[in-house]
């Protein structure tokens, strides 16, 4: 059995799809804070698919709901970059505490294998650029990138101490189906209000990577596969790089609309924004994997799935 | 006001009796977990000085505490290195955590300064040696050196998200008047229950630095008045090495002892142990600092305070 943490969030939800389709039996594990129940829908109609309704600060339901399992996918995270300085102790909480919680739970279970969706702002605002996954020691400019710091050092330390194993992923921002929380949702909802103009923050240049989601699960589920070591870590993302005023673009092209844009200025949307993201993903490259879609396809296929997903943006208000 | 984190431990108390006769108020705050009341004995006869005992966990204590504090010297940790595993919630809560309160403590207050003392386990096996500050991103080994890496991460959020000012300080392991814990006290313990014999954990050639802490302090308070940027790492360390066997010969000189030497083998003395410590120290350098003591004659004043106050392994019992 494996384990799924945040199986009803955008990503482990498609993670937990792809994982029925391969025919493993799956547990997950979801507070619905920010998960969505229409989101496992469709795995819960499945055979081998069980969802368990839990707080990851529950460490005895947690612990319970684990036994049996053979690998772990911790996805489940406060995964807002933006306000994390309006509440510090949420990514406290819900990122570094509840992984030391996963981590112990799985002790008490004698799991071994975890994988643990981690991120590219860890590397804060890299000197290098395209980031290896062993660029220079990084000083954090979020609370988001301190927690998953947290996060993935905890992990490395019980690789070495308890024998653990595990597959750390490093994403860009990750697009597609499901995708309820981030730049495109933002200008979605804006032009639902108003079509005919959109506010951006920062002056639009800010230079980002995405990866569209289904790539990005395919490259997850190569790295226990690919080899034996202890721990790998692993950047995800695409050899693209776009501005936002590009996205901007995309977004306003499969809608038919031509807003007009004004910005709040500055070289960040906000503060810890990093005005360049882009990760080298030599490492996953070498072991076959190519994501499948661009940026803009990535890009298209989100608009076209919150525009015949309306009801996202009820729900987020 | 300057206020002191683990202010009765073996650094902190070495610190404030600096700051102290600096002409610095100090406050202090411990929770005599691993703090003695005999290392502030001679800080409490001072009119500057004033102690509170409490935990970093209590955070209203906390709040209060520091109330009209200036800078904060978050000197306060789990530093036990090598049982970590056994108790692996200590780390996360008296360092992860307990520096996550100290950083709310002075946001509730709008105290912006904290130097704090992390550590150069966080490099974990590093690939470059000596090691610098942005030496390539390391890979955890221990549960101490995640916890002080998720320390860190914190308080470089909190620099750029709230405007707080930091220098983040690097230690290998430091000796002095007041230690009480380590390699040197373990030796020292056999020795005075069998002068005859020696046990060594590892193969003894496991190589590390090490620094006086009147050395350490000198570069500590440096960090603040050397510059005005936001956040500063330094590592501190002699640019020297020994291995274990060098300071067993030194340590068996002094005690004028012969002890035969068991060794429990293999190049690591436990889980997570580091077989090669030597940071480079150009950072802290560049601005003017050098050590005054080697390490033998680190190692000598270590023994000798110890020999002279060998209540401290009575109570360490």
């Amino acid at each position: 059995m494996i384990f799924v943490t945040g199986a009803a969030g955008f990503i482990g939800s498609n993670l937990v799809d792809r994982l029925l389709s391969d025919g493993e039996q799956v547990v997950g594990y979801d507070d619905f804070s920010t998960g969505m129940a229409e989101f496992v829908a469709p795995a819960r109609n499945h055979k081998n698919f069980s969802l368990i309704e839990g707080d990851l600060l529950d460490t005895g339901k947690l612990t319970q709901a684990m036994r049996g399992a053979r690998r772990v996918f911790h996805f489940a995270a406060n995964a807002d970059v933006r306000f994390g300085l309006e509440h510090p102790r949420k990514d406290l909480e819900q990122n570094t505490i509840a992984t030391f919680n996963v981590l112990e739970a799985m002790r008490a279970n004698d799991i071994k294998e975890i994988a643990f969706a981690s991120t590219g702002s860890i590397y804060g605002e890299a000197r290098l650029v395209p980031t290896p996954e062993d660029a220079p020691f990084p000083i954090q400019t979020s609370l988001y990138g301190a927690s998953k710091l947290a996060g993935e050092g905890l992990i490395a330390a019980y690789v070495e101490g308890f024998g653990f194993k595990a597959r750390i992923y490093r994403f860009v921002s990750i697009l597609g189906e499901r995708y309820s929380h981030g730049h495109i949702f933002d200008f979605m909802l804006q032009l639902s209000k108003h079509p005919e103009k959109l506010h951006v923050l920062g002056d639009g240049k800010q230079r980002k990577s995405y990866l569209y989601v289904g790539d990005c699960i395919e490259a997850v589920l190569l790295g226990f596969a690919a080899s034996d070591a202890p721990i790998e870590i692993f950047n995800l993302g695409t050899d693209e790089i776009c501005q936002v005023l590009d996205s901007i673009g995309w977004i306003a092209g499969r809608l038919k609309l031509s807003p007009q844009l004004t910005f709040s200025g500055g070289e960040r949307g906000w503060i810890g924004d990093n005005p360049l993201i882009f990760l080298a993903t030599d490492r996953i490259r070498a072991l076959g994997w190519r994501p499948k879609q661009s940026i803009r396809q990535a890009v298209e296929l989100t608009v076209d799935w919150l525009d015949a997903n309306r009801w996202v943006f009820e729900k987020r208000k």
